[in-house]
């Protein structure tokens, strides 16, 4: 295969990693963030020529656009991994066994990494950082409407891996036609897992394709539950927070699920969403109270269509339920397991709703805007998984290592 | 697809074991052994159907066998099962954020675990009393050699549920043909991860054809590597241990990598694998110092596929080395990173060969027939993973659950 030599040269040169000092590569990342900066003027340069093959208009444009402010926070955002302590040999179990063997289960590096991204060059600095912060090597998979800009920041780092003489094989751009991407996803031997990061399109390529381990990072189908009883005030902040703070994140609020005896409310409830002209698919019991209470403008009848989407957009379903059975049932159809919420003062239902939803993050009382690393205070996050095997939710140093175990004896046999 | 429907069963019936209490799920694995036993009669009958198509030559004859002795067995494996403490609600992680937020990271079962095997029977109950154990449903795809024999089994359980008033979709078997293990591959959105149990061959299609989660356990390609200076008395033992305990295990020996100031003492090393009739692939150097001592029908010249063979038999490669780091240079070379141990009495190449040398479990001075869940003291086993996601080296109960963040708030929103 075309690519095998980079990927067998990316693992080797991985072997390495595991003798670098803490201490090195916090110094490592500290230059990096300062070479960033002080190659501004060459890493607006090179964007500048992915930007004049973009159409203004696509909303990619912004994404791709390098400033000399998103340059300084990309440099912070580096500052602030390096800050962060080290993932790499935590003893997450430790043992003495009754024949004197002493075990210990000992963090390490996961070993190489593949991350295939779309246009966000910043990603490139990001997965960098975090990957050598947590002893790993990495393969990356640009856009490739990020070409230009991506090829100059592999130039910044490998340039301070020289200077600190480390192999600089140890992060590898690949290039951007497609048969780089199925070689990587087909690497098995050479790298040890593949995350993917953007479109559901591209989350659905990878799932599809790969032969090595994947963690998705994929749709969030969020709902937020108004239950029976319920605080209206706190509510209307909630769900206008969770829904309009960012709408084109993951965790943005999709579907309003609400109890019936809570419809009078409604209105009431949904005022700071009309406010940003939040187009609202009502079924009939929730269409009947809004209509003249709502912007007509802005009120649709739900379709099925209506549930299971994920809208990334100023745009919420609102689904009326006879029961709190009946909300967990609505959730357990439609939800991709992301984040779930309720809203409630029955004690009772809100611990069923934790103890009984299935998804990486799920709230009482308060706003799905919240699943996110750093906001965990988890530090730097590499992605959200939505899967169950490994990580779920955000991920952060801690989901990019592995672990091995430690035996250490004296001259002890087994039975 | 034709297994669709039996798919989705599964999954919604996997909704209800979360609610499930932990003494329920207890008093349910007591009373699947006793049952187990109870039937002991029907299940000695079906499984001589299995019997009757097999030739009685066939290694995999006695691995189908069911006998009483081997019944009561695996009754005493489910309860030790029964014994462990659950896996599922255990507190991770807890954190109150500067706005109020509590957070705490929480254990939960995987969902649906699609298990695929072959010709052991014991399995669907061992894999059966794991996954309720940790509040997973589970497909269990068993070879076409045990079909009566998993019926009976199968039997056996769902009664058992039936008497606990437990929907017995939590479990389901099904038929042997290879499309069922087709669509279970790829039963996505309805099974949260497939693990292998078999053969490298059942392995390696499952994780080329795959579109879900897997936990490959496989091959263990394993290395001891025995230093300049060693205990040589200690090394005869661990090494003729780790070789012939078991030849058929995937800890087994498989290679011996010598320093060459030892070859003086190789003979004596090797000395009690003479007495099992181990044959012997030696490298040049090796084989020099062997010739007249070490029984000549048993001694073979190493060629290139000498290294990198897991022999699953009395066989073993020996390869000399001037130096420790050309020993590393080895194991990274050849090693599956299952087992891999040093036996020396220099302590900065024990370090180095711990810290440096990547597998799931790496040992000094000891034999690495310890590669064991119940060994390492982790309470039963489902396999022993070869990848570094998710799980590495022995898999107990922790290992069959994932986790979710439950986030109880009193009104707050992101800025």
């Amino acid at each position: 295969m075309k690519y095998t030599r980079i990927f067998s040269n990316v693992r080797d040169a991985s072997r390495d990693l595991i003798k670098l000092k803490t201490e090195t590569i916090h110094q490592l990342l500290l230059a990096l963030a300062d070479e960033a900066e002080k190659q501004t003027k060459t890493l607006i340069a090179e964007n500048r020529h992915d930007l004049d093959l973009m159409d203004p208009e696509d909303p990619k444009y912004d994404r791709l656009k390098l400033t000399e402010d998103r340059i300084k926070a990309i440099a912070s955002d580096i500052r602030n991994v390096a800050s962060l302590a080290s993932p790499i040999g935590r003893v997450l179990d430790k043992r003495e066994l009754p024949n004197g063997l002493h075990l210990s289960k000992v963090t390490v590096p996961m070993g190489v990494i593949g991350v295939i991204y779309e246009a966000r060059p910043n990603v490139t600095f990001d997965v960098f950082s975090l990957c050598i912060k947590s002893g790993n090597a990495c393969i990356l998979k640009g856009g490739s409407d990020a070409k230009f800009s991506n090829q100059a920041i592999i130039n910044v780092i490998k340039k301070v891996l020289a200077d600190f003489n480390i192999n600089s094989a140890v992060t590898e751009l690949l290039p951007t036609d497609r048969e780089a991407t199925q070689e990587l996803l087909t690497a098995r031997g050479y790298v040890d897992v593949i995350i993917p990061r953007g479109s559901q399109s591209l989350i659905d390529y990878v799932a599809q394709n790969a032969r090595i381990p994947v963690i998705e990072t994929g749709a969030g189908i969020v709902h937020t539950y108004l239950d029976e009883k319920a605080d209206i005030t706190k509510a209307r902040e909630i769900i206008n927070n969770a829904k309009t703070r960012r709408v084109s994140v993951c965790n943005a609020l999709d579907c309003l699920i609400v109890h019936k005896n809570q419809l009078a409310n409604l209105p009431q409830v949904l005022e700071p969403l009309a406010k940003s002209n939040v187009v609202i698919y009502a079924d009939e019991a929730s269409k009947m109270i809004l209509t003249g209470r709502y912007p007509s403008l802005y009120l649709q009848p739900a379709t099925e269509e209506s549930y299971g989407t994920e809208f990334l957009s100023y745009k919420m379903s609102v689904k009326t339920v006879n029961s709190f059975e009946e909300a967990l049932a609505h959730i357990y159809k439609y939800s991709s397991k992301h984040s779930e919420a309720i809203i409630s003062e029955i004690p009772e239902h809100i611990e069923r709703f934790l103890n009984e939803v299935d998804a990486a993050a799920i709230y009482s009382n308060t706003s799905t805007a919240f699943t996110d690393g750093a906001q965990f205070g988890l530090g730097a996050e590499i992605g959200i998984s939505t899967q169950k095997l490994h990580a779920r939710g955000p991920m952060a140093l801690a989901e990019l290592t592995s672990y091995k175990w430690i035996v250490r004896g004296d001259g002890q046999i087994r039975n």
